[in-house]
């Protein structure tokens, strides 16, 4: 047995004027807020109806100067939060009353591009979207695209071990990361990992600490893998007359070996949101619209390419368009990367869900989300990584419709509680965080629940570092 | 600070005649050795010099009898070493005395092959290349391939980590393992993972215990992802007349951004064993040997094969010979597979090292040991995974030769100061075990070592399973 956490308020130190003043010596007076209107920004992240104000947010500006942080904070009781540009959607960069908030977004170096080894090294505050651009100049990839690409961090990615549109065929942030420099809560600076692409010295701690939710550590530099830069990509839209069809089409496309970059799937009402907000001429009337693309060799792309328009004819595709220009693949690409945005100015609310399930169980759960919409008469547009079995039942509600809000709590009970019957869980790339913590036990059992809190314990003994999350 | 572990025999309990009875209880009297002739086949594992013989061993038949086998073992305060056909090279199933000896080989259900969701779901002692034969007769494709695969068992291989020949395309066991039934010190299992290729919920655990070398549990169920089988192959040596030119030719393949299956790489000392042993016709004057293989698209496998021939005749290949044939290629894959083979029957002890380094330092480790075996007086035959950086310098002594023992020793200490000067790693495939143990803390550094350690006290606070290995 493990002493219970100390996971309320009351049981932690709040931040201090003296505090304060000494992480103001270590990163200077600018660098560090206080005010309740400075701090309101850090109040939350992209998560719906998540709030509270940290005591104070801190920006290193150099690497050196989080060990020193660390220390201070946890030394003085005070939990932790770190956080990149705070697009997280599980509420895991939310703090606790009286916490301090450390932003990593100034650390944004690009370390070193190493072309003989295939790798780049960066501080933990460069935006995803420039890892790769970093790579495309030496004719290189990285591969993880979140729908947050354009301003997440890369720290904050490895914190959530972040997907994207590319899962199937490349993997997820956690397939890229080489090493990790991480600062234990003690203020300790550790190397988990290295530049060696085979390495079994000594327990794998690295993928401990991917996917750990700021909760084992601050990291403060990530050395990637890159690949090298598929020659050739296409891109395809295919729309449905039922959603069990738009399935059939993606089992049968595994089926047949054929295993593409991406696999998306808006559901009937995210296509029309979707194309009232970008007036792109969507069919409103299709069910299920799938955005494909095949990458890598010229000649693969072409018969893999092939051999996808043909299972999706095959299974009753309503409309096959390819696009024939980069222009138009980003076109057809924008139909997916809108879908969130489209569905989040609908409502006052927009709460997005994350279940994963074995591919083989998407088409019965798109299915019973769609009769959980209705039984319980909230309206939930549903989007995802088909072909990762990952998909985002996104509720359009209202957080001051108390009725509603009770509708919304039992219909997500019941897509948890299927999702996990089907070997699923419950979050697939956003993390557990605030929002999914209440479901974490009843994935895991009571076994694996008490191991993770066993390892928490171990590394963090005060339980401070972004505590309340996840299991706490 | 953590307490410092009972690593030492006269501080664990003798497995005694009430836990044997138990034992014997548990998995039927048949299934429990004791004599010492009996347990003698188990005193050690393929690493030269570590023998120990255990007091007792327990073939469970069923998993089910594991976590009372687990219990009964660490409730009595007894060592517990598993393993499975004993094909380690770092020692890792060595047993402490009075220990007992779990032997996973009777465990070996093939459980389930899922074509929709591509995965495969086995018992631990399945044998590795059981594995991909089983996926095969789907179309599908299971890549690690470590030199012991006609033997080695699939628990080894999630223990170890396993690598191959195709780690540079591939990746190693860890890429594959997608979940893991696994019984803790206390005996209680829980389930590690999911079908699900995204999930974020909770630690990641699975990964903490791939290559955790036995000592956090004892893994009584793997779920194995698949791949499409790929459809062409084409297999080519290359014969080099200095060291230099083979390993630029290496870098110059990558540098074209091309990412072979398979390049394996033979000194001047392991070429002449293996044609002496093999009979394959090798050109006994060629200072270094390289084994390339192409897989995938037959269009992709015809141009990198072509741009791979190219980069090594600019680079100044002696001569290039490309399999025609599936029987010509096994024959040129002989060459490699039979190296360790080859070079052990030429001296008493065999000592097959395992430093791994990023690939741009290959060359110049290369180099090293070839000197360092000439300083120290001590021939050394090297080979090894060079697409991965993954070098096996193959000690050829005698341990009766105490002189020569410390000259063995000499160059070790001076090839591992080597490897980690250049940001290497003393084992890429091999595990740490009893061997390499004497070098981790070097490698890591106080803060990782000890990090390690915390995690063991949490999840084994007796220090029961598999204990004097790693760090301990």
């Amino acid at each position: 047995m493990i002493a219970a956490s100390p996971a309320t308020p009351a049981n932690y130190n709040r931040a201090d004027a003296a505090l304060i003043d000494t992480l103001r010596g270590v990163v200077g007076a600018d660098n560090v807020l206080t005010e309740a209107i400075d701090v309101a920004p850090y109040a939350f992240d992209g998560t719906a109806m998540l709030k509270q104000r940290p005591a104070c947010v801190v920006f290193p500006t150099e690497r050196s100067q989080v060990p020193a942080i660390v220390k201070a904070v946890t030394s003085a009781g005070v939990p932790l939060v770190t956080r990149g540009s705070g697009t997280g959607l599980s509420g895991g960069s939310v703090p606790l009353d009286g916490a301090v908030t450390l932003v990593m977004t100034q650390l944004d170096k690009v370390i070193e591009v190493d072309t003989a080894n295939l790798t780049i090294r960066v501080e933990p505050g460069v935006i995803t979207m420039k890892v790769d651009q970093e790579a495309a100049k030496h004719g290189l990839f990285y591969p993880p695209d979140p729908g947050s690409q354009k301003i997440s961090t890369i720290g904050g990615n490895v914190a959530e071990n972040s997907g994207g549109l590319r899962g199937l065929k490349y993997g997820v942030t956690r397939d890229y990361v080489m090493g990790l420099r991480v600062v234990l809560a003690d203020g300790e600076e550790v190397w988990l990992g290295n530049q060696c692409v085979k390495d079994v010295a000594g327990y794998n701690l690295r993928d401990l600490f991917i996917g750990s939710e700021g909760t084992l550590g601050v990291v403060t530099e990530v050395l990637l893998k890159l690949l090298p830069r598929p020659q050739a990509r296409r891109t395809m839209v295919a729309t449905f007359a039922t959603l069990e069809s738009a399935a059939q089409a993606v089992s049968d496309i595994i089926a047949r070996k054929i295993v593409p970059c991406t696999v998306e799937f808006l559901d009937q009402t995210t296509i029309r949101c979707v194309d009232d907000y970008a007036n792109l001429g969507l069919p409103l009337d299709a069910a299920a619209l799938l955005l494909l693309e095949s990458d890598g060799h010229p000649a693969v792309v072409e018969e893999e390419s092939a051999a996808m328009h043909q299972a999706l004819i095959d299974n009753n595709a309503t409309n096959v368009e390819t696009a024939q220009t980069v222009e138009d693949a980003e076109r057809l690409l924008t139909a997916r990367r809108a879908a969130f945005s489209a569905l989040a100015r609908v409502s006052p609310t927009t709460i997005l869900e994350d279940v994963t399930v074995p591919r083989s169980e998407l088409a019965a759960v798109v299915k019973f989300i769609a009769g959980c919409a209705e039984r319980h008469n909230v309206r939930i547009g549903v989007f995802g990584h088909m072909g990762d079995g990952n998909l985002h039942p996104t509720f359009l509600v209202d957080e001051r419709n108390a009725d509603e809000m009770h509708r919304f709590e039992a219909a997500l009970e019941e897509i948890v509680d299927e999702t996990l019957r089907r070997g699923g869980t419950i979050t697939g790339e956003h993390g557990v965080g605030l929002a999914k913590k209440p479901f974490l036990r009843r994935q895991l059992g009571d076994g694996s629940f008490e191991l993770l809190r066993k390892v928490k314990q171990a590394l963090d003994p005060q339980w401070l570092l972004n505590p309340g999350k996840v299991f706490d």
